[in-house]
């Protein structure tokens, strides 16, 4: 990311901006930062909305997310959508006050992986707040970022930058859909009914998935998957826990065996499922995934949870029962700005997602803080924690 | 197709039923025909509702269809479903009583093609009320039929048997909604809002596709496909025709760019297409399908029509456009029948479609009548005909 | 599988042959069959050669194999080729006199499965000397068979019938290729030097790959591939083992590197793999498989091993390494002949593959001994273990 | 492409360079261009040879190609492979020395179609020695050009450049070999033993395909194709012409039934094809390609032709036989890399194809005047005509 952050066109003269910056454990400081104007290819975006992400949480709450390690300050946030404020000279089809939406995975454009459109595996990507990359791409907690054109997505001016916000984690729940390559008409499980996995119920709901079944332990969680359209059933998953493996996958096959008598609107039972996405990284709903999925069908590892599992491989195998990765997206946005541009009675209502919001850089602790719970104080669910940001003059000129 | 219509159990009794049998141009009679009861593998049904094709309709007006001439007297009709009266010795899973459609094609399931799962391209496919192969298997208007348990297909008891019987053209839709391997989010556009096109259109919308054009010369068939939520969009196509083929090139060309107007609901415009699905036959339309689609998009021929064609092809293969045949359709059923399981404010009303209904077969000439008009004599469109069969005897008794 | 050794023709005679019948943990007899003539559909066959296979050895050690217990007495046998004898009444295309490679799983041909092309996965199936059906259905070791003409495949005059034995194996390496999806030119590693790997490997070459390591813990294996142009390259595995799973998967991470390291012909290293074939079953192969594949690239599980295991699945995840399931095969037996119908100096020699045949039903427990090793006394490898039957009468008239 | 000969460092001298440009119907000139150093992301690349191609040859007679009209003096060339004479400050993995074989299609790297990996068919491709986009980018016959290093392929040390600069026709090989995405042991057939029609054969039959059939209507060309290892099976088409289309039509029919009597090397028919490559743009060939393929297969359009045809589209539609367009190559090199650095007794002899070359920009004329034959004066057939270029200084240091 050779970025106009380090390398200024001479004429320039750089703003003052401010960013929350991540200096080690939940120790977020304002600062001020030097925006120089965006280069040739880059928008200068003013940053409005900001969802929290786990990864986010996880830096604030570690100064590390799994083996990545922080190495310098970093700001965190990259779900976010924002307002165009500058255009560099060579960019077309931009102009100031347009509404976008960031992708903010930077890929080397240059691999083969790149080259044959699987980006987001490029070895060479820097991802906004991701410690993997050195120097690291400061996330957008701050009032205003430059970013290559070629990665920010126009809304519809009728889309609000809440969804286009949220169009970095839908991004996740397209690239899953597509990754499991479903017919119409087919059958789906959703293991988890956090953020990710409501969207991607949404999408395989969308995509035509006739009977898409959401599970959770909390009871909570599937009523608002079901009530607000992401998903067409909802399935409980008790809490049980063996004391040896075996017993677990005897739980695991008990739990699948149970889904399948989930009832579709027909009045008949799911039965064996086309596909099964598993979004809690949990052992058990793993194992459980693979003993629910039918001959030929595709288990879909999307949640991040615990890096090395005792799986039924067999099982799987025997079946043909293929076990496909996803991590995060590849050309996904053009298609969430047309799925989060419909809406209708029986439409997942996206924006029941955004449970709760802050205003102000100066509220991220607040935010962090909410967003590592389940429910609020009120008992209500929280479900995406958004941080709404803007310098007033900004806000004033738009 | 080793039927037990011509070979009986020895110990059987076949009971005499009434089929209704084209013998030659507009010459239906109706004819008393000996069943014997299903063979181990087969189901006898009570035939209730048939949808009338336009291949019947050909048959009915020519004794032919294309090049394939009758060698012998015929039932006509293939888009049917109706009541299991007996169970073969052999078959699971049914049950009498059991409502169900039929899947009228019955492939050799020996050849490469069957094997690997496209058996609607065998080439030892005998299919109901087509004379291609001989001696002909006969159609579906008749009081009952024995068919393979395999080939029928259960219909969930609140399926209405008029669904049933759309579930054969339905299929095609399916089929090319398949072939077309669109994305969710896809534009697309359907050349002709006849009772294929409707389907088309239907699946493409049920299958993710965000912006769904259907184009037709008739204003009133677009609006019935938007208004019952077929489409999303219409399009009027204006009869224009040149003196030469360099002028009906332009003419497509308007055609392509004028459809690319049209407006999505967030009022952009919806520009090329992803793919474009001609189910008219007409070569006007076809290359007006090349010129519409984006590069590396697709188009899909399904309408049967005119079988040489002048074609832009250059302009296909340069922006690698391509173009995919659609015949009837293989493995579609399970899907079709979670499709007309659904309803919705938004969703299709494939009801609808049913514009007039007969009763009997001897209604069966005032129905091919009827089925060859666009519009009836109150101005009403029709789209597709019916004709309700069965004595009055099974009636009672099921 | 309604096959006429129990349904006879009413005015047909059987014959009286001779099988080879399991009885019990190694405990095979002799006996005399009586063998109707083939119904319409079927071929009746005189088997010649038939390879034995783990699954085989697994039912003559333990009477059982793996959780699939035997129920009654059952040949063995499934890796066959022969000469046709007699031919049922409506088969067309097959003559008396005809080579014949049996394809002897017997799918339902009804399900969804079975329609759109994946009978592997069927569970209706019932393979020969696989005791999951009940009824079992009977090995190939006798000296005639009855088989569905539609499962039999014919051969050119010029291949022997231990090529068309080897089709049934060679099945496995198709079908694990086509699941590999690869492109010309792709790295591929082979774990296991056995019947199979050497397939798999074999067909990976021929399919385009142009690196292919063939990697077993013999380096007599690993040299017996090269040499005989199964693979380009040979890796050797070393014998390591940690105490703990971390030590393990270090381990595995270590052989993902040096296998890395081999040399393509150019005189580069082959780096990261497109694909691993893993034909072991064997955990630590499994886990090295996850770290040797690039990201976006696949790992086929082909080898029967620890059915439950522990591996690094996150590592798969994060690269969008898919972990497909290979279970036997569909529609492989045309491309099979294609494959053993060529010849050439770089082309792998599939005969070699045979290194003990032995003759006479009479000889089964004798094969089944060598089939158990290794290597024989002489300390020459045992790949592929072939049992040649048939009476000398059908010999002397054939 | 913000190339540097446009926008110098400041700090940088160019250096004074020779290139053969076009000025006019076979006005080719000998001019000095100022060529500064690399940008940082470029290399500088000391072009050594450079094939002739049949678009190369259009613009030399024509000053266009079909449609596409010069509009500035432009050099020609794009089959091009050269040693790196400098590197640029960002790049990576290249260093002075190395050869490299250039991929001239600059993408816009930004659109949909580029994101997704299908770049060959992005609307803002500016593709060297074409005049599509303006300003044009300038070929390779130049003695040194600058290119960015993203877009050059590094050849292992004992591959020659001949074979670099067949990298690019070959591109288009294996882009045509993964669009038909063939299986194993497939049948094929090639129309047009040109230079592409060779490529594409070799391609096929290095990909796995067991009966590769070339086609022409000269009896030479397809001699020296199976001589040389292209293609296993050769057939020449006579020339027929009918006076009407459906006699054409019953010619082409004619043509497709005496292919399917080739026979494969075990002595059978190879029947129907599983896929035709068209190479020559001929109606009559791709009217053939039509009903030579089986259903389910694929005609793919290579050559470029007439481009308005009129074909037997419901032939391919009721079958199901997809017409693919073929337009360039994407991701093409690194395969192409692997397959020419392969040898053997029954591997194409890639460089066999190189039939002659002329030495020194001064001879382009003579060159392009050897290109625009069949056969030279000596009757040997004229395949693929190389120029050698590059200034003495610059080889005497490399």
């Amino acid at each position: 990311m050779a970025s106009s952050e380090q390398k200024p066109d001479v004429a320039s003269t750089p703003k003052q901006i401010r960013a929350s910056v991540l200096h080690g454990v939940k120790d977020l400081r304002i600062e001020s930062r030097s925006l120089f104007p965006p280069s040739p290819t880059e928008l200068q975006v003013a940053v409005r909305t900001t969802g929290l992400c786990g990864s986010d949480l996880h830096y604030y709450n570690h100064y590390r997310n799994g083996d990545i390690c922080c190495k310098e300050p970093m700001s965190l946030g990259h779900e976010s959508a924002g307002v165009v404020v500058a255009v560099g000279s060579d960019v077309k089809n931009f102009a100031v006050g347009d509404k976008v939406a960031l992708e903010v995975g930077l890929p080397c454009e240059q691999c083969e992986r790149c080259k044959e459109g699987r980006y987001n595996i490029c070895k060479g990507m820097n991802f906004r707040s991701s410690a993997k990359a050195f120097p690291h791409a400061q996330g957008t907690l701050q009032d205003r970022i430059n970013h290559p054109a070629s990665w920010c997505h126009k809304l519809p001016q009728d889309v609000s930058l809440d969804l286009g916000a949220i169009l970095e984690p839908l991004g996740v729940a397209i690239h899953a859909s597509r990754r499991a390559n479903l017919n119409t008409g087919s059958s789906v499980l959703v293991f988890g009914a956090g953020a990710v996995g409501l969207l991607v119920a949404a999408m395989a709901k969308i995509s035509g998935a006739s009977n898409v079944v959401i599970a959770d332990i909390d009871q909570g969680r599937v009523d608002f998957a079901v009530e607000n359209k992401f998903a067409h059933q909802g399935f409980t998953v008790p809490l049980k826990r063996g004391s040896s493996i075996e017993e677990n996958l005897e739980i695991a096959k008990e739990t699948a065996a149970a889904v399948g008598k989930v009832k579709k609107e027909s009045g008949e039972e799911v039965g064996e499922l086309d596909a099964v996405f598993e979004c809690t990284g949990v052992p058990s709903c793993v194992q459980a995934a693979i003993y629910a999925t039918r001959p030929g069908g595709k288990v879909l590892l999307i949640g991040m949870g615990t890096p090395i599992q005792t799986l039924p491989i067999s099982a799987a195998a025997l079946k043909e029962v293929d076990i496909i990765g996803v991590f995060r997206y590849a050309n996904t946005y053009p298609t969430g700005v047309e799925v989060v541009s419909k809406k209708g009675p029986d439409y997942p209502d996206f924006s029941k997602m955004i449970t709760h919001r802050f205003k102000g850089l100066e509220s991220a602790e607040k935010a962090f803080g909410m967003a590592g719970k389940t429910k609020d104080a009120d008992g209500k669910l929280v479900i995406k924690v958004l941080l709404e940001t803007g310098d007033e003059e900004d806000k004033a000129n738009l």
